[in-house]
């Protein structure tokens, strides 16, 4: 078998760069549980039909087959075409709908999990990524005020990662019902295609989507400059809403629809401001492709790194399932965690302090003393120290040489009784010691009680310094 | 949409099962990190043709293909086929020789991830489940004593999870070199026949075997026998050695295999008895039917549980990898998950002392007051306090509904200034205080100090009393 080299898109750490990724998701779920959402899991794979629900990302799709696909049985119907799913909301969806007997609405949970999408790879689009989901579904209604609630949830949970050299992040929200608003009462009806045309600013500039508003949308060249005039407007507090309000009573503008987006608006950038300062922007160009969002839209971007895009995406959802009897709306964010790590681990951002969990390699003396050295590996377990024992019983030189290839911090020496050496010299008995490999400090030490200092009990995981 | 059913062979928990299975998942992680092995995760595809390098397992994969695959474009490659892996043996044998140059040696790891096999489902078998495994792979070379310690650390993980009501495991263990060496010395040639058919003893029972090893394998009926009576040696110490010794004399077998295979084998037994004592088992029927294994081989079963089959399985093999310069010899063992999840969920054996993370529900006075609770929340948040707030300003009693329903012990009041009822009673302020909603007893409380018992703070993973 000769060496394989790695598949394009499907990105794979290496031991110290999965301690790394293990931290962060350690540090996710334990922000999302603080804040009561439960956990879930959904299988990979969706019947294809659910998945093709949204046409627009049917290309997307990786379908399976079984590679002895047998004909279907007699009186047996074809078996369901299978797809693994490419996001965390479709197979949320028919996890609320198939369970909700058993759920109690409002249902908060969080999903950490791979998705799959058959993109051509390139530089942050992979085509295995895992992704870290936040939703809130109720059952017929769901009160706004969730929607000032998770993207502060996931602020929280970025921000938890500043500490190991994650950048601070800057969520940009915006309001669907604001666009429309403003849209309509300016006498566009083509809701849908001003969203997709303003879409592009980012990508081909204020006079190319102008064009489109014209050539796609039927806008006039006035309607095309107030679209953009609005996506122009941004801001960290509620002043935001003033200016809409001026820009709209300017091209005489009046909508019900536009008020109630600007009233969400400004109490998500109100409350936001005084719960996590400078973290939530209120950006009017914010569209988000997905057609179903009706409320808030948030993105996230990581400051000084713009151009990776957005790693926390969502919005509010009027229909996120319905089961005839009832629809339950909701409101999610997911974060885009391989896109984040990728960007932690390639640009040398954050490291782990070591590649193995282990705080002490217990030296063994002799091959035949080996159940000395894992009597100490065990007393030293059970007080919660990790440890393992040497793989030979190998010069000491060449044991510590084990431990510092992995960044072990620590060890261990078994006692050893008198004997005499080969030359005739007499060593007298010696009580256990550890050594810290990196100081070289060597100190006595029972393995009832001795600690390692807790910063060096797990890898910790950091940001790399600077000089 | 109508409601959806499940899928037949892809398990799904609901959120207080899923706690069980993350609490599960938690303990292993822990039990491995605590024995130095690194965590690893590979990707869930890999090429065709490396999945099939084991023509027996052809049958269960699922082959992949995106839903809208272009025609190759001119000079470019095909795409390699690509297949969910159904197991983590074959994915770990390709990332250490992919990452061989980057790994220290001998490298353990540990890796938890889901797996895929087409198979037709059935009781315990599943089409998408959840595998724990853990191997230590040398360069080269690898002291046999790694073939004790791995099974002690997975006997070590399952003893963790004896308090929250699994079952007791037993370990049952056995090595190729004793079987081989015992066929050969009997004048048997087509050893891998051998073991296929004493694979079947439970099944078909031991006539059956005896015949099949007489059609199959050329057998006479002694040597059949022979094979028969090696098969029944079992128990718990290095005695079963001594039987075995007794056996192959009586039979004329001389073999120097079956003695390097009884020392090691003697040596399990005794090292696991010492530090395990009761856990590992001697059984020489275990054949385990993958031709790859050459030392011990090791089966789990769930005491009073058997007929389940063995929920952790592995062995030693002398060539998991090689890339021409190196072979990578190694050892692991597999616990199958999902299989010991459905069976602890399914027959009621373990249960969450509640569906979410949440100790905590602060009710709001009214919707008005809604940042006070949320201020509260954050308070409890900031000393680990998992919380949330409720939904609506509701009737209190409606409230604490919210927090009974999920299993949520605690619900907290805010303080109420001094008001006047519509009937013109004075209310007077009252403070915040927290009620316990099992025994209603409800006391003044302070955000900044009130924790909760330690065993409510979060759900607690327990065994189900039984009547």
């Amino acid at each position: 078998m000769a060496r394989p080299t790695p598949l394009s898109g499907f990105p794979e750490w290496r031991p110290a760069g999965r301690i790394v990724e293990q931290h962060v998701l350690d540090v996710l779920r334990r922000t999302f549980e603080l804040h009561g959402f439960a956990g879930i899991e959904t299988r990979a794979v969706e019947p294809l039909d659910q998945l093709l629900r949204k046409g627009e990302t049917s290309k997307e799709v990786y379908v399976l087959r079984r590679l002895q696909e047998e004909a279907p049985e007699e009186g047996r119907a074809d078996e369901k075409q299978l797809g693994l799913h490419f996001d965390l909301t479709v197979p949320f969806a028919r996890y609320v709908l198939e369970n909700a007997g058993h759920l109690s609405f409002p249902f908060k949970r969080y999903q950490i999990q791979k998705v799959w999408r058959g993109e051509r790879p390139q530089d942050g689009r992979f085509r295995e990524f895992v992704q870290a989901d936040i939703d809130v579904v109720g059952a017929g209604t769901l009160p706004y005020h969730y929607e000032v609630e998770l993207p502060l949830v996931m602020a929280e949970a970025l921000g938890a990662l500043r500490e190991i050299g994650v950048p601070p992040v800057r969520i940009l929200v915006n309001n669907r019902k604001v666009a429309e608003g403003f849209y309509r009462g300016l006498g566009l009806t083509d809701v849908e295609g001003v969203l997709r045309s303003i879409d592009k600013l980012d990508k081909i500039g204020p006079d190319a989507v102008a064009e489109l508003l014209v050539s796609e949308t039927g806008a006039t060249e006035l309607q095309a400059r107030a679209c953009l005039a609005l996506a122009a407007i941004n801001g960290p507090d509620a002043s935001v809403v003033d200016e809409v309000r001026a820009l709209a009573a300017s091209h005489g503008v009046v909508s019900e629809l536009l008020d109630e987006g600007l009233a969400e608006l400004g109490a998500l950038v109100s409350a936001a401001a005084e719960r996590a300062p400078g973290v939530v922007v209120a950006d009017l160009k914010i569209a988000r492709g997905l057609d179903y969002y009706t409320g808030s839209v948030y993105e996230t971007v990581l400051v000084g790194h713009e151009q990776l895009g957005s790693i926390c995406s969502g919005g509010r959802y009027d229909t996120l399932a319905s089961d005839g009897a009832n629809t339950y709306p909701g409101v999610g964010l997911s974060i885009g965690v391989s896109r984040l790590l990728s960007r932690l681990l390639g640009a040398g951002l954050v490291e782990s302090s070591r590649s193995v969990p282990t705080a002490v390699v217990v030296a063994v003396n002799h091959e035949g003393e080996r159940a000395a050295s894992d009597a100490i590996a065990t007393a030293l377990r059970a007080r919660g120290i990790p440890c393992e024992v040497a793989p030979t019983a190998a010069k000491y030189g060449k044991q510590i040489k084990y431990a510092d290839r992995r960044g072990v911090p620590f060890v261990w020496f078994p006692a050893t009784p008198e004997h005499t050496r080969a030359d005739g010299t007499v060593v007298p008995a010696q009580g256990d010691q550890v050594k810290d490999i990196r100081s070289g400090e060597q100190v006595d030490a029972d393995p009832a009680d001795w600690t390692p200092p807790v910063e060096d009990l797990w890898p910790v995981v950091r940001a790399v310094e600077r000089a």
